[in-house]
């Protein structure tokens, strides 16, 4: 009887911590709740930085800190102890630790374990930024899930063409640092001092950034700085040509799941 | 007798302040001395802000805002006197209370409102910018309100996808500003004083505007600052990618009103 | 007999100064060394603003100069001398009027005519830029004059769409120029000294340029500054997507020319 | 016999040297080890630029040096010596030296000649960037080098086009830096001192990189700014609508391998 109380208690907890079924309100506002406290915590984050802030409210912000991490470490137990009720972490000890190495149970754990950590304490409030990641929940409930999970299988889908892309963006950035430090160094041995402070300056050209705190005087170093503002465009044009054709090869997919025009019958996927 | 003439004098004034049909000249004057009448008042707008020339004809502004408003005013009233022709606002009550609540009756009253608040008087000015609102009227007339309607088809196609680039961006924003943060505070505590000024560089740097008045000069900040510029060309890629399958998707719903062209009988749209 | 000469000379020499027909390498050398010609002419203005060249080299760049007029009103005159062979211009007079009507015709006197005028010779060097445009020319002959009309052609056909991206952009610089002359002008009276100045800032910060010699420093002033920053993102994912439509539309009309891939029949254009 | 073995010996050398087969673990760890040499010289050049670690590791980086030299330079005769086992290239002489004039082996020994030419010893260590190039390597083998050919293969498809951008690209720069030097040349005799000197702001200006280091501060010239600012934005759209286009081809190519949706029958290519 307890065992069989126990388990229906395990099993609901596992309802309310999972994402919310259709119906479900306690779920729905619990799922709404952690989003809110993770949310509250950024802006806590970003607020406690602004020094007349911090001074005038100090102490609130430590009070929220605590019961933060307390809520946090409770949600991650409660995600722990009832994970077995999900058929593929279903072994009471292997299943757990399966759950536990899943990305969304890891971040979930980093986003508190610093807290518990007496020597990382000094660092803690950079720490604390991990907790954005948890941010991640997001993806899965809400009006946008279906758009960011577009977005996700476009991008992952183009994954190689763009890790290509960044390849060719380093490439180009280490040929433009090193031309652009032997053509300036002897002009500007300050600005171009080395190739890695000459990477900077192609960094922000490449990118079109363009701070102008960095620049090339002499008139090769113009020239070539001329084509690699230029190069930059392709920089631009290449991963925006790529996810351009995801998206359209993403949008042919869906379009293909109705009928054929022509014929009636249904297409194959 | 005088309640037909009332009538059709009525219909006459909703057919001059409406659309204006084929053939109907002075509803096309009026439509188009009102939309004159709207970018003359942004002109002024613009123009009395240039200290030597307000001061040069600063009588002449105030001259030609009280006139404007006049016209306006009665436009305004024209329309809601004037709405219940349309069968859609026919009830003379409930009605034009429908109708002013349309967004572009709103616009038309928010223009003028103002002017009529003593309270606000003082930032008359300012508000005047919600004049510039009302030529969104230019949408339903002229050579390029179809093209107009495309760009806002195809905007409102991809909403969800383009709500949810700018909510990555966001995060970005946040993590980029926070890290950030933490790498150059001790070293400018002036230029990155707290997140949310570490935020104004995020800004500029993801969008690739670059300003170079906050800078990263750490070198943990400035490798962090280059991938950022370069998650900014991302930035551009997803929106421009979105939009770009988009156009593609409204070219093809247009030629899909054409016939087929394997067996020639009309597509279905 | 003279008469026929005459006209087969005139025939001649429309033949060498229209673009080169296959085999007429008489009229290819002529084509080339007007483009070559027109090309030193843009290099001379380019190198004579350069104080240094100018001091040094000053009567060479005056003798081409006067050369260059020569060739380019003899050119002129014989293009409009032997435009008669073309039936489109075959009328003595009114032919010749209509061809000296032209767009590349009215280029070609403009390139010239300023010489001419005392006037305005002291601005001669400015308005020698319009030489310039006699490369118009080049779109007519060599490897990429395919590409280059192909180009034409897209932003032709997307043309009021583009248009309306920039009347789009103009509503959204003013109404970014006026929120923050009203911002930032009461913090910075120099910078933001009027909604035109602000105008500047806005072009570059809608453009992605960011110059940074005009920037918003009050907090409500970075937040309007942020959002007109990711507003500028969708300014180049506007166009960028029509034009990326337009290509796509471009390349599948060269498609059609082919056969149905599956009954193997034509496919109508 | 001694032949025989020679041959074989030579054989086993093409092989290794030529990109690994599948299972041949001695070529493919030399492939690798190639590489990783090439990246390390890449670094050796970076790090050596910087005063503090070229002070403190000087004799190391001559070391490695001398080394890599070396094994560039037996890789590059064990490439020249096993090349006639290609069919390509039998011939024990004339085989070589077309071997010797491919692009990779040109590059190859670029990356080795500078060292053995003492009268550019001063400059070997610029001429050492010509090792990046063998990093071209890299494209025919690993995980990404099928991407890497399509991103060539589309940039390729569209050689044409994008020259005709950069073309336009030219003709507006030309244009801007002459307007835009009269425009600022009597009031910023400095800044925009000739033609040339004004190119560079139109760069900046064009390509959106808007470094600030020259700007325009003229009524005019700021007008100009904002107009060049925003055609920069085409600059931008041009090759990116290309690129696009080119990515949906590539796509579609491969999709057209498989079966006809409608008639299950294959696709012709």
């Amino acid at each position: 009887m307890a065992s069989g109380l126990y388990m229906s208690v395990r099993r609901r907890v596992h309802e309310i911590v999972a994402v919310a079924g259709p119906g479900d309100t306690l779920s729905r506002v619990f799922d709404v709740s952690i989003i809110a406290l993770i949310l509250l915590n950024v802006a806590a984050m970003i607020f406690e930085s602004v020094a007349v802030i911090r001074e005038a409210m100090g102490s609130a912000f430590t009070a929220f800190e605590y019961i933060s991490v307390i809520i946090f470490s409770l949600e991650y137990l409660f995600r722990i102890w009832s994970c077995v009720e999900d058929p593929r972490y279903a072994h009471p000890v292997f299943g757990r630790l399966r759950f536990a190495r899943t990305p969304l149970a890891l971040v979930d754990l980093l986003a508190v374990l610093p807290f518990y950590l007496p020597f990382v304490r000094m660092d803690l409030r950079m720490l604390r930024i991990l907790r954005i990641m948890r941010i991640a929940r997001l993806a899965k409930l809400g009006r946008y899930s279906d758009s960011l999970q577009t977005l996700g299988r476009v991008v992952g889908t183009k994954k190689e063409q763009l890790i290509s892309t960044v390849f060719i963006l380093l490439i180009l950035l280490v040929i433009a640092s090193c031309l652009m430090y032997y053509a300036e160094h002897d002009t500007q041995p300050d600005s171009f001092s080395s190739i890695p402070v000459a990477m900077w300056w192609a960094v922000t050209t490449l990118t079109t950034v363009g701070y102008g705190d960095v620049l090339p005087v002499t008139l090769i170093g113009r020239l070539m700085g001329a084509v690699i503002a230029v190069l930059g465009i392709g920089m631009f044009a290449l991963p925006t040509g790529i996810l351009g054709a995801g998206f359209v090869e993403e949008m042919e997919r869906r379009k293909q799941s109705r009928c054929c025009p022509h014929c009636g019958k249904e297409l194959p996927k």
